[in-house]
């Protein structure tokens, strides 16, 4: 399916070449109405997502860059609104790890996002405001029935990889459960197959810190003029916390003080851990947007994949011949190790061809995000044995 | 030193006596000011207490019990306020463990707390409004020195033991090392030698949750005739889950749903932890007081014991005659044992006489007040040895 040549705003076709390792970002509009797991239907919506490098002929090189809470499509490149690196540039790009001059590489903003694609911060069509709790509450399948819809208007059959980290790594799980035929190669990171007790409690504190703010407002915050700027930046510090580890907090800070001698006997930030978290909290806030806050955990905390298979998870991944690379931290104590290992024992038991490793790492969750060279071997080499596998060659595809 | 005879109101002395195992709430009215380590000196301030059991002729049978963050004075028989059991009653009272038949046992609201003792919420005797942020920040120490003077009220020169858990545990360290020889044995249970980077940004992220509620007013909610209920509520869940340990919210409540049979695509509490957490906040906020959160987390975070002794926690023990046992759970994550540890190495570089038990326990930091048997038998064989070491006899004294 592909966009009418006649396109009004906010329905621009993709243009699928780029100059290698700039994004650029477009609109598709969705033409066939998309049937959400709570039944409602959303028509013609918008997906914002970026594209890097260019499509070999046979379109055998497309990667899919899934990302995670509070990601976007800006996967590579400067950011246009922070200015700042992509959020996993180390990894994407010319000449990188992922390299946008041998693929074609697709980063797209999740449904419910606030960076262009549908989601509360958008406006509702039939009553020209914003959607606010309004929108429906979507899961991480929609997520990914919509970006499939966004491979489908690129054409592109077959995905030479999907990857992602954390919520990003459950889009893959769901990509390689729904749609095992168009995923050649599966690089689930720092994930897991449902979202444990402890998760739903840190995003429930994180949606009642938002929802306690007054210029919340019932949702209606943007119609109402307000932001809820303090509930989303306590949100955004203790999940922040869970993002990185004891260990890494000690290494980074410890009880070293802010600028200053001696404990200052008040409520100022003395601690550079303080400091750094009130920083995170309030630098978080001018580009996320709150309600999308809820509705992005909500759909991580109703993850469960193995639940549509009677609580089997290997029936998710049967006759799969999609190859898997599982991948998980020491220090990550928000998706341990042993929920990468719930995934690789089903992935075992559906007799999926399946590579697992566990990373020594001090940095947490967010190792993923960060300079890692013992996970990015392990990456390289999975996709050079892939490449390989799959006749992709070594230049910009066969 | 003894209160007066003829007493005002609030400065009440303390009876000796009482129904074995009934506390009953006394007052202390302090004649001699308190020099605080932030440099102010309060004078003429409450403490609150309770009693269980009876002092004997030798006042050799004392026991102080030190609460935690959210505890109080009722460590046994039925709090007065809430109608359930003391923080601790599973432990402490008539023929239990800490036995109250046998040992004279004194627990005080600490310093900054908000069941008595002076705190932000008393009344500033300068002002006659209550003290908000213009109370002292306090520490560890600070609640030491006032429980030692309500001790010397007491007429009790030398405590049995001094035991608590969490915050309590830093209090019995703060003991042993500034009253060592009024310390025949120590209980430092689920504790640390010093707030860890994580923990102060936890405690952070709390303080924000409350200082970002509008109707905490800058902390003078209490003259204003509001409540930061909801700050509070938010501080107290994220609070709560650390306490916990990801098994004990698997095993206690998984991805149940709370009753309902299905999700409901919306932000109401689905699962049952999330309904479990909601309610520990909300009637947290009934019996604790916003500002004395933000001063009693803050004394935590400020706890570092070495920090006087030049950074050597070994010297802060230096010819100790006390006996110490020193109690953690393999589960605790937010005092995990490898903080344990460090306490016991500088014990034994102390030459010290310390006991260590590390207890298996899936139930978190809040095994300690949890019914936990390996727990309650090292303690029990702890406190039999004590007895006879100190001739303390079977009965009540010697």
């Amino acid at each position: 399916m592909t966009a009418p040549p006649d396109q009004s705003p906010g329905q621009s076709s993709a243009t699928l070449a780029s100059e290698p390792g700039t994004g650029h970002r477009t609109f598709l509009g969705v033409q066939v109405p998309l049937r959400l797991d709570c039944g409602i239907e959303l028509s013609e919506f918008p997906v914002a997502y970026q594209t890097y490098g260019e499509l070999n002929t046979d379109k055998s090189n497309a990667v899919l860059v899934c990302h995670a809470l509070s990601g976007d499509q800006f996967v590579s490149a400067t950011h246009p609104l922070t200015g700042k690196p992509g959020w996993w540039d180390m990894v994407v790009g010319p000449g990188k790890l992922v390299d946008s001059e041998r693929y074609f590489i697709i980063c797209a903003n999740i449904l419910g996002g606030c960076m262009g694609t549908i989601g509360p911060k958008e406006v509702n069509p039939g009553t020209g405001q914003p959607w606010g709790l309004d929108f429906p509450v979507i899961t991480v399948a929609d997520m990914v029935r919509a970006q499939a819809m966004l491979v489908d208007h690129l054409e592109i059959d077959t995905l030479f990889c999907v990857i992602g980290g954390s919520l990003g790594g459950m889009q893959v799980l769901e990509w390689a459960a729904s749609y095992p035929e168009r995923v050649r190669t599966a690089v689930p990171i720092a994930t897991a197959p449902y979202h444990s007790a402890q998760n739903i409690a840190f995003d429930e504190v994180g949606r009642q810190a938002i929802m306690a703010d007054p210029d919340w407002r019932g949702g209606n915050y943007l119609i109402q003029g307000t932001n809820p700027h303090r509930g989303l930046a306590i949100a955004r510090m203790v999940a922040h916390i869970t993002y990185l580890s004891e260990p890494a907090l000690h290494n980074k800070f410890g009880r070293r003080l802010q600028d200053r001698d001696a404990v200052t006997f008040g409520f100022d930030a003395d601690f550079q851990v303080e400091s750094y978290l009130r920083h995170q909290g309030s630098t978080f806030v001018d580009r996320f947007d709150a309600n999308s806050y809820l509705y992005i955990t909500r759909a991580m905390d109703y993850f469960d994949l193995a639940e549509r298979y009677d609580g089997v998870l290997a029936e998710a991944f049967l006759g799969s011949e999609t190859r898997f690379c599982v991948i998980s931290f020491t220090s990550d104590w928000l998706y341990p190790t042993s929920e990468s290992r719930r995934i690789v024992h089903a992935l075992n038991a559906a007799a999926a061809n399946v590579s697992f490793a566990e990373i020594e790492s001090d940095m947490g969750h967010d190792a993923f995000l960060l300079e890692e060279p013992k996970f990015w071997r392990v990456l390289s080499g999975f996709l050079d044995g892939a490449r390989e596998h799959f006749g992709l060659g070594t230049g910009n595809g066969t």
